[in-house]
């Protein structure tokens, strides 16, 4: 493992714009690197596709970054910009030449992936087809070039063994051979970061390229040193049921005196990570650089929960303040395990040096208590019924603007 | 699993224009099935833009299925239909609800995968949106169809491990686990299905889905009982380096009196089938159905050879004609091991019922007698010098009419 800390280096981002490609752009110009972020702006088209909006007002990039110059001097570079648009991309590697890169820039949602053939494919083309654009990329611009990529614990599945780190060692008919660990994704959009791992490792393994795939758990929070600055910096705080992660939607319940809704009996166990540890994991990665040709994962999360466990930590930290929480448990809308061993390891990114902010009450409190400032924005309903389903797609109740199935073929 | 012998039934053929989706789709009717064959007639496309043709003049889909009636008075239905459309792929399912697809319709070149990223991304698209579409079609309109997809043994790839049919049970830290064979792809073109096979297998685990996933080895052959009917139902024989296989490839090159060019030391084994096999793998497979939500996978092929032990049993055919065959090493094309352990198992289909063709020297005297009434039309140059690498894509040679990385984006 090469050590690494030229701190004057350029990074690119992408998928700059999302909730946690902004907080990491703001962090790498903050420690002096020179950062170019890329979006293609499309959460905000998905967003407006839904018809529901994020829990706080979210400046433009465009403000974000004139917001952040104004402050600290520092210019984070930006382009508009969509993977698939090689021409564009194999010229932005070869006119900066970046050291690092860092790959947010994908369709984030289970849910959405599950809408209908249409969203499927949109999210399958968006992510695998931007990954192997961008492989190309570096490897005729930037062959030295360290790819971060974002992947998702839910890669794995919940596997009757113990996860393990990407890679598993095993013994068949008196031989051995280190395998990939084997996966069984919980959604479409899960199988896309599958396809995007193994498009990288292959990459690795015959161009010689550098790879980190940090397969992350559930993110939750709201804020980090660099979005705490001013309101403009503010990510965005997603808690509907196609982009919302699970403690961030419980939270926004309990602010509203609602029900927390667990789907089915709660026993789905998963990794969960507050969002300062992802910035923390993903500079560890990008310090610590994989060898040429080594393709490295790591499992990117802290603590492991129940969705009951998340229901029941998040009542407690209520009744310290004198509130009570009530929890329903509706259908699940996903087809899952809701009992099941899940025991994920994460040693890796601790031996680098993380260390974690664990989950507890005074961090759910303080949370909730942000969001109750924005109360007057929630939709409830984007919080009570799930309306996309795994057996069925999408209700219509998802989207106003959806037409589902008639789409252009991509 | 179901036993299924209604001949009557509708299958669909999808790549019925190419070696092997014809004489499938020619056996099936010949079966008496109604077959409904569909094609979006790229591989030709693709042939013009190498600009390489096939060893054997191949009539058009039109003529070749009203050369069939004529002789046979049976009907194939025939559409011209890219999988990329979905509205028409979905109105097709309707309208037949199909018993069986037999999926056939991917590009089928591991070289053509690595020329540059746009014919990357072509092949990932073609393959993985195509089958995706297909699912989602199945879903809706045909939820008890039996999905027989045309997957590869390069999908695994070639562990230090005995290759097992799909699945493998593993014991890890005291526990077990039955988990999908990992795998490691020869190219982009294994990756993409490689994504297939995880999609097909999602389907079945959440929609109750059926499908066969045939990993099928390296296929070689000329004609059927029914291609061998009239001329103009022969099948396309490729010899190139791009779409031709390597028994093919070298049987050319032996009746040419051209040296055989094996690619680096020879040392890589894979398994070989002769394309009567196939069919008959695949009609044990239609007749014998998996149950509802199980996703099954077959090893498909019957014997496995090194590429020097396939060169030197072409030398000793040869030989017995009282002829010399040389061999000449040249440098690998691939990035890939060339001596390895191999072991793949390919017991399933035998127990259905497989009779194998295995290869001897009066199969490959008789290929090459065939072989030798085209040699006119071979072009040895598409032969002796792979123009695509794995290390560097298409060099100036490999097409007339390719762009390198200036064609539109997808």
């Amino acid at each position: 493992m090469d050590s690494y800390d030229r701190s004057n280096d350029t990074v690119f981002v992408l998928g700059a714009d999302g909730y946690l490609g902004w907080p990491m752009a703001l962090r790498l110009s903050a420690l002096g690197y020179r950062v170019v972020a890329m979006d293609n702006l499309s959460k905000r088209a998905w967003r407006a596709e839904i018809g529901v909006d994020c829990l706080n007002p979210v400046a433009s990039i465009k403000r974000r970054i004139e917001c952040w110059l104004e402050l600290t001097g520092k210019q984070i570079e930006w382009h508009q910009v969509d993977l698939a648009n090689r021409a564009a991309l194999n010229q932005l590697v070869a006119s900066y030449h970046p050291g690092a890169v860092i790959h947010f820039a994908e369709q984030p949602s289970a849910p959405y992936s599950m809408v209908d053939s249409d969203h499927c494919v949109q999210t399958y083309v968006n992510n695998t087809v931007g990954t192997l654009n961008l492989l190309w990329a570096l490897k005729r611009g930037a062959p030295d070039c360290h790819l971060i990529k974002l992947g998702s614990m839910g890669e794995y599945g919940c596997p009757n063994i113990d996860i393990e780190e990407g890679w598993l060692t095993i013994q068949h008919n008196g031989r051995s051979e280190r395998v990939p660990f084997p996966k069984r994704p919980h959604s479409f959009y899960h199988l896309s970061k599958v396809a995007d791992s193994e498009n990288i490792m292959f990459a690795c393994r015959v161009w010689n390229m550098r790879a980190t795939d940090l397969n992350q758990g559930v993110v939750y929070g709201i804020d980090t040193e660099e979005t705490r600055l001013h309101p403009d910096l503010a990510t965005s705080f997603h808690y509907d049921s196609t982009f919302g992660t699970a403690l961030n939607r419980f939270c926004v319940q309990a602010a509203a005196g609602s029900p927390l809704t667990v789907y089915g009996t709660g026993g789905q166990t998963r990794g969960y990570l507050n969002i300062q540890d992802t910035l923390a994991c993903i500079l560890l990665s990008l310090r610590h650089r994989p060898d040429p040709g080594e393709f490295r994962v790591f499992n990117q999360f802290t603590e492991q929960f129940s969705v009951n466990e998340l229901a029941q930590t998040i009542g407690e930290a209520r009744r310290e303040c004198g509130l009570e929480t009530s929890v329903v448990h509706i259908e699940n809308p996903r087809i899952e395990a809701e009992s099941h061993y899940y025991n994920a390891k994460h040693q890796a990114l601790l031996d680098l040096g993380l260390e974690p902010h664990l989950l507890n009450q005074t961090l759910i409190t303080s949370l909730i208590g942000w969001i109750a400032q924005y109360l007057d924005r929630v939709d409830l309903s984007a919080l009570e019924n799930p309306n996309v389903t795994w057996a069925s797609g999408a209700n219509r109740f998802w989207a106003r603007q959806t037409a589902v199935d008639t789409l252009a073929a991509v």
